[in-house]
Formats: structure tokens, sequence, C-alpha cells
């Protein structure tokens, strides 16, 4: 162990397979996520399925966010909470994530460690065990610091039918103001964020959020979805998208947080368009709307949950913002590269 | 889809989350990997468990390999087969995949493509199904053409006791010879591979021979494992390490073809500990070792199957070397940067 505790930087021995690799893992990834899943160190870890639990929702993301760490968390905490919702957003109870890092020579030790930290921390709250991975390292200039992909797997809880269940009349919710994980990672790519702004990304794990929403709209949820790249106007396209269905959405709805706006309009762009990592955007039932917003707002984070529209059957497959001054515009998805490298 | 099939490199924009990735995933991703999880296009796959499937199986790799086409295979193919092997390493019969890219600005559109048909063709050879995914671009000098994570869900269709079960006596069997595809990826990259060398790597899923040997072990299989970066003698290690047990492996029963001693004696290096990717060690009861050996030998990449060596009890956790001429030695895990990104 004596080399690692020396060693301030990761070099490409690190990612030979051979010692220094087990000294890697047994210095900061076992300690960190400590189970007995990756105890075993085996080449594959074998699960126990949870009581009761429904069919296996699987998902996966790769993490290239730049800057790694940015106001309000830092690509482990990231990679922890995209996997996380995305496994929550098909109605799946997060359970096991995979782990693998593609880390750059060079990168600081102590950057590695606490981002090991952030992952542990994040998924402990989450409750999700970190049961098997992987490290790679490449050469200076073939990376940026540090790359994370998580794999999770969760257990079916609800059944959410998606796009196909959409009808006329649907309310729209979206969970808070849309636009902060993406304002907050441009600004601070630009070096433009003051340390003590009130501008943090939003990023969080939607576990708790999901399920007292699914629970609440007692089957009337018709489809989930945290808006990440493309921002909510993206999602919001998505869903319509091949039906025959299409949204109004109102802005005057949508509470967009006042530093948002601010950074949006430094940097020119629309916060629809700006990632979110810790929204959650629902259509559902408009019978079960006023109970899957209570729920969603009890949950921290969800407070500002609010209907922005509803689903309307006009014109198959568009999305319309009513603007602030009475006008109507159409959301397309995102076209072109608007926020290379968010997460 | 005009867009993408005009576009000749891969932009940032296909990483945007918008609408090029939309394109990309329904002009290249959908028709490769055709089935119905993936059609879903939902934040994760809600996925079948087989009829009478055990536990999940559980595994992940990131694939870094430089150059990304060597001979006997790609980018890939390897990232299909690593994840493969891991879960049947691990007793799992492999069913999903995830799928998830990390592409340098300007790759060729027709190279993705490639990689693309390789992991198909590979995939539905192993009988998996990538279910899910994702694609994140990188811009120039940032990455390296093209990096891969899969993770796998296999079902646990045997139990591997593991080390903790190795006792004296024990047959150490290897599937053929070692270090082909360490050699073969460390030649291409010094360029000094002639098009038509019989230097291949032995880059293949070993889902088909770990379940043989595993149905002809009845119980006996003690420990497998596919001997990948660090090659056989950092498994061998690995496989006694924190034991009471030794293993004791004889250089004249190991069969290393002569192309790889050729490329090992020009690149300096030692065949044990060049990476394989299609070969299989185990550890298993001697009584049992002739079906096992017999087992694997009838299939295709493992007609050199043979027993190299035994589990010794005299110095808790060593492996030694027989060589060839008598001496012997002791073989340690891989210590410093002998073949960085080998896979």
């Amino acid at each position: 162990m004596s080399d690692v505790m020396n060693d301030r930087i990761i070099t490409l021995d690190y990612g030979s397979g051979g010692m220094k690799t087990s000294e890697l893992i047994e210095s900061v990834f076992l300690p960190a996520f400590d189970n007995e899943y990756l105890r075993g160190l085996g080449d594959g870890a074998v699960l126990d399925i949870p009581d009761g639990a429904g069919r296996p929702v699987f998902s996966t993301d790769s993490f290239v966010v730049s800057p790694w760490r940015f106001p309000g968390g830092d690509i482990g905490k990231l990679a922890v909470c995209g996997t996380v919702n995305d496994v929550s957003m098909a109605g799946g109870v997060p359970a096991y994530l995979s782990l693998s890092l593609i880390i750059e020579e060079g990168f600081l030790f102590e950057d590695l460690k606490s981002v090991a930290a952030s992952i542990a921390s994040e998924a402990k709250k989450a409750g999700v065990a970190v049961v098997t991975g992987d490290t790679k390292v490449v050469e200076r200039g073939k990376g940026d610091g540090i790359y994370i992909n998580t794999a999770g797997i969760g257990f079916a809880a609800f059944d959410i039918p998606g796009k196909k269940s959409v009808r006329p009349g649907d309310s729209v919710i979206l969970s808070g103001s849309p636009g902060r994980h993406g304002a907050a990672v441009m600004m601070a790519r630009a070096g433009l964020l003051a340390e003590n702004s009130a501008l943090k990304s939003d990023c969080m794990a939607l576990d708790k959020m999901a399920r007292s929403a699914l629970e609440a709209g007692k089957g009337g949820i018709r489809i989930l979805r945290d808006p990440t790249r493309g921002g909510a106007a993206t999602t919001l396209s998505e869903f319509v998208e091949g039906t025959d269905m299409s949204i109004e959405i109102d802005e005057n709805l949508i509470h967009v947080d006042p530093e948002v706006s601010a950074a949006c309009a430094i940097l020119g762009l629309d916060p629809l368009y700006c990632a979110c990592e810790g929204r959650m955007l629902a259509i559902c039932d408009r019978d079960a709307a006023p109970d899957v917003i209570k729920a969603i707002r009890k949950i921290p984070g969800g407070e500002g949950a609010a209907e922005i529209g509803k689903v309307t059957g006009g014109a198959p497959g568009k999305v319309f913002l009513k603007t602030a001054v009475g006008g109507s515009r159409i959301l397309q998805k995102l076209a072109g590269m608007q926020l290379p490298r968010i997460c």
C-alpha cells in the first residue's frame, strides 16, 4: 500500500491490471464503497434480488462533464444521480451500480479520493451499492482528468405506460426551476461564477421524488423523465414525438430561478434548453395532478413543483410555448451544439 | 436523417442530447442492435428474466484499446467479449448489455458504423441484447477516437465457490496459448505487424466455453477467470492471494504459439504477463480435470486446453514457475506499466 500513499498523481501503471491497480482498488475503492459484493473482487458480482422485487430495470450513462468539479457537485455525484435517476424514471427502485473510470495520467490522487467520496456519499443517500467496477488510465492528452461510466440496476416497482398512453387534457408537471445544472456548469466553465453565487447545479437523486409521485398518482402517471441534455424543451418534444398528441406549456407557469435567468442572459442560452440534473418532468392524468404535485413538493428539491401546461390534440408531435407576453412559439428538440460536455 | 448521412465525421453536436443525438441513435444504433427494449428509447430498459434464471450477475468494463482496430478484432468486438466473459467467469449466462460511447470529435462516421456492426455481430453470437446506451462526444484532444463502456447482466447458472475452496492437488487448466491479444495489440501499435501475420488477438466470447467446462466439471470447478490485463501470471497470483495455497506451473506444459513467442522476443515481453481476451484459466478438482479439459477442447478456440500445473500447499499465496530448463522462479502480479491501453 505504501506506493499508493506516496504517489501524488495517477500514472499509467494504475491501469495496468497488475499490482498498482490492486493497490488502487484496496486503498481507494474498497474503503469508499465497502460491501460484500465488491469484497469478492471477482469478474462480476452475483446479486441478491430484494423480496418482492419486480423486473430488473437497467440503464447506463457516461459522464464527461467539464469542469469535473462544479458548483453544487462533481462528476462523482453526477455519475450516481444520473443513473439513479434514469432507473427511477423507468419506474425502478435503484439497487446496484457499476462504476468504471477512465482517468487521464496526471490526475491528482487526492482528487480521485474526493470523487470516490462523493460517489460513496451519494450512493448511500440513494440506497444503491457500488458492486462492480473497472479502472483504465490513458496517456496525457487522451482524456480530460476523469470520465466516469455508471450502469444501474433497479427493480420495477411501478408500471409506467409511456407516451402511447398520453391523452388530451393530461397535465404536464415540472418539479422546479429548469436549467440550473446547465447554467451552473457553463458559467463555471467560462470562469464567470463568483464563489458565493446562488447559482448551483440542481444535481440530486430523484429516487424518492419519483417514488412519491408514482404512489400519489395511483396509476395516473403516463410518463416520467429527468430533462438532462437538451433540457425541458427537448424532453417535452420527445414525449409527443411520433404520437398524435401535442403539448402546450405556458411561460407564466414556469418559474425560472433569477440566477438561472441572469446566467442564461449572459451566456445567450434558453433555460428551457439547459440541462437539469435534479428535475422531473411528468405527464399525468389531470385528476391525479394535484396529488402528484403535492407529493413532489414534500420532497426536498421538489418544493417548486407545478403544472406548466397541458396535453392537447391539435397538432401531432408539436410542443407550443405560450410566451409571457401572449405570443406562441414552437419548441423543437435542441438542434446543434449548445452545451457540450454538460454531463 | 439526411444530416447524418451527409456528415463524414462525428461532431460535438452528436453528443448534445438533441436532434443530432436522436439521428445518430436512429440511423446507427437502432438498426444495428434492434430489439424491443432499445426501441422503447426510455431512460432505462425494463428487462425480462428468462424462465428458471438464477440470481443476476453484473459486470462492467471500459475499453480504451489503442489502436482501436487491431489484428483479430476491434474495440467493439472487445467491448462485447470483455463483459460477456466477465459475466461468464462468474457463472452467469450473459443476457443483456448496456453500451456507452465516448467519441472524440472528428471520429469517422464510417468507422463508428463499423464498430457498431462488430458489436452487433459479436452480441448476436454470444446471445446478448444491447438494451440501453449512451453517447457522449468530447473535443479533439480530449479522447482518442473512441472509448467504449459495456455493462452486462447475466443470470447465474452455476455456483462457483471461489478461491476459498481451492485445495492442494487441484489442477490448473489454461484453455490455449497465453498472450495473443497483448502481443498482437502491442505489435500493431508499434507498426511491426505485417498484414498477413499469423499473430492475431485471441479476442472471443467465452460464454460457451465456460458453460461447457462448468457442466463437465460437475461442481468440481473452484474458480474461473479470463486472464486479461496482467496476463495469466497476474490471474494465477490473484487466485492464491490471501489464501494458504500456492500454485506450481510448469513451463513445459504451457504451449505458447510461436508467433506470440516471436513478438514477445521483439517487444521484450513475457507471454505470461501479456493479456488474453479469449482464454480461460480454471482451477478444478483433479478428478474432474480430464472431463473439463475434454469439454473445453471441443469448443472452437479451446483446442489447446491443457493442465499447466497444480495447486500446492507449501508457500501461502505464491506462484512458482518450473522453467523449461528445470529451474524455478516466483511469478508475481504484474508490477509497473508493461502494457498500457491493451483493452
